[in-house]
Parts: structure tokens; C-alpha cells; sequence
């Protein structure tokens, strides 16, 4: 029975939805500021209402949430669902909410956690986007999958489950090194446009380094000796950071294809980095989001 | 000849002198918070005198002056020393100034630099700490050295040459991580005192995850979990800071005893993350650097 599928992407700082029709096609795309952190409590509905109305009148359409809507400060908790699991294990843990506005049914769908290196590491909406991209390749049972941002997901799948994966906090190191650190006094005031060979060499230093808390002063001494523009040196502090990531992931062309899920502005980097150390890479989009929710949704169908 | 040494430590937020007997003793200290950041150019020779005017009276007594003085934002810029070098080469580098106030010689010990995994690295001040601490070991001609602080630095020595040395930004990463990240959300407004277990989990912990850009995370949702206090999680992330360092490192009970350089403040943490790791630990303290110049000085003599 064809169904209209609601497919939300409700992060920290941003909202994200879509009209999907019955065969997953993307109908309408709808964005908003209006990310759990701009919610005030018991206000989960309205943003909603305001959001995705005239999506939700008819009771049959089904509404799915994936993101930080799920944490413990969004909507409703839906607990972390432990690795190594499959994709069912997500779908048979929905956490169903209602609103007043609309009989439409709606769940969120949870995030995922794991045990590494004896400390726990969680991830929220990116476990939607990691299945999402597995089908968009065309069923794919394994591969490494990398989804970059403030914090990075590394994860690794086998026999179509989601075995584990490594949180790096990579973005969010770039920034406070970028705006409040000794680095940023040799470096303009704005970032220019990504110098590549400034960017790869980061990336090669950080392989052979054996931490970023060293080779991140290499970014000073380069300016002092006039090894280094100043200009470039934005790009090379990234190519330091994103390069430690491969050498803490161990990655290496033996791993083949590594899937990059994210916008263009934000894979670019990781595409280029990889590529330098001869690792083939390849990206899917922000519609690998759509993509999972509606195998979720798709799901539902086959288990009732 | 008897002859009287002013030892100046002329760092970037501080200045500390001392008064040497003949025998290297030191028989007073003075501190001030003109740090080369805070002495207006041209103005050096001003705040020495203010510092030590009855101390350089006599036209026969030397002042030694270590480090960020002799930085091109110093008093005048001594070219770093590269490495492998020895003491003597130190010697041989000094850098002369004159101060209109007194006829008593004044030369500034140069820095030292290293080319590590093809980028260089830098000390200025560190390099007088480590001889004077060698001299203070009985004048040991071999060992590892750290030097904790804002950037620490770990030196290798062999035959009494300085091989190399690596400059780690723990202290700022700290600072950074402390005061703007994420991971402040989960924490205390305030340190509190040392919790040594978390502190020595954060160390076991950095030693087996391959990078702090991934390990940084776990201070987070060990708290998420409520598998560790928020109380604790500053000492925690303390120890994976300074674990990063060891794991970097490379150090192992192999290497024999380690010598941390600094305040106690500074290096307990350093000893205490070595000895949970099984490497034996001893501490020399900020006379490192009075034993370190009045060597200079007394090989001076020697040569002349």
C-alpha cells in the first residue's frame, strides 16, 4: 500500500525535513534553525507544526526523526541501541511520540552506541545515514564509512551490521586551535580557499607523527623558519588534523573503498586526504539521511 | 678568580634572576611578571636594572640570560642552536647585548632547534634546564627528559650531546579543551584537587587509543553514562592528555629512569602517569636552571 513517508533530520543546531513519496523520492525539502538546542522544553510538537503541518494531515503518513531528537534533552529519550547490531535492531527500537496537531503516527529512531577501548562512544542520526548510504550503494553488506563534521564517525560494517565505530572530535579541535590557540597568531584572520599542497602535507606529517599534541606545533615552527605562507597555514593545520584521523583509524589502501557521507563542503577534505595516501574514496550526499529513514519505513511495512 | 654570576630565566609571561656564588650557589632569587610579552621594545635593558641593578655593580660580574629573551621578539634574537649539539656549542653561540646602566657583561644563552619528522621544532630556555639538571644528576651524559608546561617538551641525550627533542602542547590542549570545548558542559566550573584514579585511567586509556582527537571524546560520555563523577572528569582528562604524550613517546620500563624538569606542581603528574605505567621516575626541580647557566659560566672560564 503506497504511503507518504515524513522524514526528519533533528540535530543540535538545525532541522531538516522531507517529503518522500512512496517509492522514496524526495518530494519537498524543508530546513530551520530551530535545532533541539533552540526548543524549549514540551516544545517538540509546535516546531514540528510549524515545520511539517500540511505534510501530517492525512493519519496514514508516517513521521520518522532520526538526530539529537532522540537524546536525553530532546523530544523523547530513545535509548542507544549497542553495537554490533543491523539494521532491524534499529527498527524494532523506535520510540513513538505524539502530537497534538496530527494523528499521523511518528517515532524517532535511535541512536547507536558501542564499548571502545573500554569507554563507551554514542553516535545520533549518523547510524540512519550510514544504513542510508549502504542502500543507496546498491544493497552494500560492508565497508568503512566515514561521516565528518564537529565530531567525525569512523565506522565499520560487516554482513550488513554496524560492527563499531571511533568518535573523533576533529572539527571542534580545528576550531578552538583555529580561534584560541598559539596557532592562530601566525595564521590571518580569515581562512582563504583550501590550499591543497599545504592540506596534503598536513596530512602526510600527521602520518608519521605520533600524535596531533606534537605536530600541531609544527603549524608554528613552519611560519617561524619561513617554511610555510601564512596563508597556508589554515589548510595545513586541517591536513594535520584529518591525516591523524587516518593514522588513529589505521587506514590503508588494503581497507579499499572508503564511503564519505556528508555535503560537498564537508567531504572534499577527507575525498582529497584519503586519495594522497592512496586510499580510494567515495561520496554520498545529505540524501543518504532520506534514504534511511525510508528503508525504515519500508521495514515497518515488511514486519506488520 | 672568584667571580659573581647573575643567572636570568627571561621567559614569555615571566622573569625570575638569581644571584650565584662562586661555587654556584644561590645565595638570592628575584622574580617579576615582566615577561618578554610585557616589556615594551627597546626597554630590556630597563627592566633588568630594575630587577638586578645592585646585583651588576661590580664590571666584573657576568649575566647569563635563558630563554624567550633571545626570541626575535626579545632583547635580541639568538639563532637557535641545532641539534645534535653539546654544551660547548651553546657556549660557543651566546649572544652578546649591552646595557647602558652597567659595564658587567650580559650574553643570552641561544635555543635550541631539531628537525623532527620534517618539520623543525624549537626550544629557548628548556636546553639550559636540561644540562644544569645532567650536572645536578652528577653530570650524566645520557638519558630521557621532560619538561612539562604550556608546550612540553621530551629530550633525548646521548654522550652528553641533546640527539633531538619533540615540543607537545598538552598544557594548552588542556586549557582549550577545559575552558571552550564540549567537554566542559560535563564538567565542574572549577578543578578541584587531583582524583589520581581517574587521572591514571585517563592515562591507561590514551595508551591503548591511538590519537586524543578520538580519546578526548570518552570524557564525555563516561560522564553521559555515569561511569565517572563530573567531579573527576578534569583529572581524567588530564591523564589522557599527558598518556597521549607517554603513548607518543613511545616510553616504556625499558628506557630506564625518566627526568622530569619543573616546579613540583608541575611535574607530579608527569611522575605519577610514568610510574603507573612501570617507568621509573625522579624529579629535578626550577635549580635546573641556576646549575645550567652557572656551567656556562664556568665554562666560559675554562675556555678563555
Amino acid at each position: 500500500m503506497a504511503r507518504t513517508i515524513v522524514a526528519v533530520d533533528w540535530g543540535s543546531s538545525s532541522l531538516r525535513a522531507a517529503l518522500l513519496g512512496d517509492d522514496g523520492r524526495v518530494i519537498e525539502e524543508r530546513q530551520s534553525q530551530r535545532g533541539i538546542l533552540n526548543v524549549p522544553a514540551g516544545a517538540f510538537s509546535e516546531v514540528l507544526q510549524i515545520t511539517c503541518n500540511d505534510w501530517l494531515i492525512d493519519p496514514d503518513t508516517l513521521c520518522l526523526i532520526s538526530g539529537m531528537a532522540g537524546s536525553r534533552q530532546g523530544w523523547r529519550e530513545a535509548p542507544y541501541c549497542p553495537c554490533p547490531a543491523g539494521f532491524d535492531d534499529l527498527v524494532g527500537r523506535l520510540a513513538w511520540v505524539e502530537a497534538d496537531f496530527t494523528r499521523a503516527r511518528i517515532a524517532i529512531v535511535p541512536g547507536m552506541s558501542c564499548e571502545r577501548d573500554g569507554a563507551p562512544d554514542v553516535m545520533r542520526g549518523e547510524e540512519v545515514q550510514i544504513f542510508g548510504a549502504l542502500s543507496l550503494l546498491g544493497g552494500a553488506q560492508q565497508g568503512r564509512l566515514v561521516l565528518p563534521g564537529t565530531h567525525s564517525k569512523w565506522a565499520r560494517v560487516e554482513s550488513g551490521r554496524l560492527l563499531a565505530f571511533s568518535t573523533f572530535m576533529t572539527g571542534e579541535f580545528y576550531a578552538l586551535l583555529r580561534t584560541y590557540s598559539i596557532l592562530s597568531r601566525t595564521m590571518p584572520a580569515e581562512d582563504g580557499p583550501l590550499d591543497t599542497e599545504a592540506f596534503t602535507r598536513g596530512v602526510a606529517q600527521a602520518t608519521t607523527s605520533g600524535s596531533i599534541l606534537g605536530s600541531a606545533f609544527s603549524s608554528r615552527t613552519l611560519a617561524l623558519f619561513h617554511r610555510m605562507r601564512e596563508e597556508a597555514l589554515p589548510s595545513y593545520l586541517s591536513g594535520l588534523l584529518i591525516g591523524e584521523e587516518l593514522r588513529a583509524q589505521g587506514v590503508d589502501a588494503a581497507d579499499g573503498m572508503i564511503t564519505v557521507i556528508g555535503s560537498q563542503a564537508l567531504t572534499l577534505r577527507y575525498e582529497l586526504a584519503l586519495l594522497s595516501r592512496g586510499i580510494p574514496a567515495r561520496r554520498i550526499g545529505g540524501e543518504a539521511t532520506w534514504r534511511g529513514l525510508w528503508q525504515v519505513a519500508q521495514r515497518m511495512e515488511q514486519v506488520q
